[in-house]
């Protein structure tokens, strides 16, 4: 028998992430019951058939009473309005976590929302960005995929152990940040990037029309780099605004990085325009 | 018994995509004989024992007087002299083609260079930048690509009909673009995530030391929109450098899209900040 780590865990938003979480602990046997909570009801029919849950609830603070663990896997915005409305009814010791991508705004919004004796610990499962959705929800999607988990000087032992166990159970290698060097590190890693396919899609877009030929000339290069534009709107908007300090800087920085090829193609100075690519070439190396 | 399209082929440069033409000619049976020529003869002895040509040269005046086609296919200025040097002894109606990136100055050279009665005709194929070197060739490398093949006013019909066939032949979707609008489109789809790739990864080598943290939360999100950046700077200073103006035109208004959301996060402005990710997703749907 396996074992169970929660007697009832409540997932708030049943998308990707959410649902994959649901699948991927009742496939585990990880808790005694898996409750999916949500506004839009056909959205949670849809994750019990798919397996993501056990049962749904649109009436949460009844749902959360004798909830163990509460995933917040909304968006950040709707994520902290639940967390306000629950936290009244939680009961002693219940563990909260979530999923967002930003987490120092986040973890300070936990710590003022929720009472003492329930125990907040961030999760960020770097996993599934492009696509939403519970019909593509799998208790595969981090296997192999790294989970960050935030700890701070006021995270409970207990709750973090936690919490990092259900990660690990379900395939994710997890790395223990502190808020503030999560967020640094990923708008470098994944907000950056997101940037940057994000324009370089509307430069294309600015070009004139995008006709057959552009459509058959684009390789695989293209693609690829611009893949991650077509993520959610909504949420990245979100990760912007609450995690803008770090984005603007690194920002900066990658726009002086451009100015510089830009004025060396302009000069036509091949020998600098080399090194600037051959050290792009060795960083690159580096990270694969 | 498959139709022979040339009886000789000569070959410059056998490395990713020359061996990759040769393994996919002789396999296809569309040439009589497929000779690699290069000046590194461990590099050549490679291309036979992986079957990318049949004999190897290093003496190409030699070598090209009976060949029906040459392929250059080394990086641009190379292929460049190459073409000096063969010129005077190419026979009547040989049909010169390339693989170069970047093809408005190419084809202007070619036809300063090559002598009445020889006939260019340019092509691109839209595949494997990131790798090079004979060991990666496969015959396999072109099917299902892009192939663009140039035609300016002054491209021989039977010349083109030739190159056409012979990359439908070797798997390639064929698109007749003239040199110019070839140049103003991957400057678009190809030289600008380029340097937005090889920027990413130089702005992320000056954000302190890349460690064990960093490359554990880099996501797919930031490999696949870098991995362009490991491809050859030999070639792609270039690329720069022959597509100058276009690559300065296109780069200028990723740089405008750059400034845009940067300003936007910087007012968080959220509503704007939103329509212009929408606008990125809507656009990237287009070209999956």
């Amino acid at each position: 028998m396996k074992e169970k780590l929660f007697n009832k865990v409540c997932i708030f938003g049943v998308g990707l992430l959410g649902g994959s979480i649901g699948m991927a602990i009742k496939k585990n046997e990880l808790a005694g019951k898996v409750v999916g909570i949500g506004r839009n009801i056909e959205r949670l029919k849809k994750a019990v058939l798919a397996g993501a849950v056990d049962t749904v609830a649109t009436d949460y603070t009844a749902e959360v009473k004798d909830a163990d663990l509460v995933i917040l896997s909304m968006h950040i915005k709707s994520s902290i309005e639940a967390a306000k409305k629950i936290a009244p009814f939680l009961k002693k010791d219940a563990v909260v976590t979530d999923v967002e991508s930003t987490k120092e705004l986040f973890c300070k919004k936990m710590q003022q929302i929720l009472p003492n004796g329930i125990h907040f610990v961030g999760a960020h499962p770097i996993a599934g960005l492009e696509r939403h959705g519970v019909d593509v929800a799998t208790h595969r999607l981090f296997n192999g995929a790294v989970c960050v988990i935030t700890k701070t000087s006021k995270t409970n032992k207990n709750a973090l152990l936690k919490v990092k166990r259900l990660w690990n159970k379900i395939g994710a290698d997890v790395v223990l940040l502190s808020p503030c060097q999560h967020d640094k590190l990923v708008a470098l890693t994944s907000h950056l990037p997101h940037i940057a396919a994000v324009s370089l899609v509307n430069a294309l877009g600015k070009s004139g029309s995008i006709g057959k030929d552009l459509k058959l000339v684009i390789g695989n290069g293209f693609r690829d780099t611009t893949r991650i534009a077509s993520s959610s709107p909504q949420m990245w908007q979100e990760i912007c605004v609450t995690n803008k300090k770090n984005i603007l800087d690194v920002l900066s920085k990658f726009q002086r990085e451009l100015d510089k090829i830009y004025k060396l193609i302009h000069e036509s100075d091949s020998e600098e325009l080399i090194k600037e690519l051959e050290k792009a070439k060795s960083i690159r190396n580096i990270l694969e």
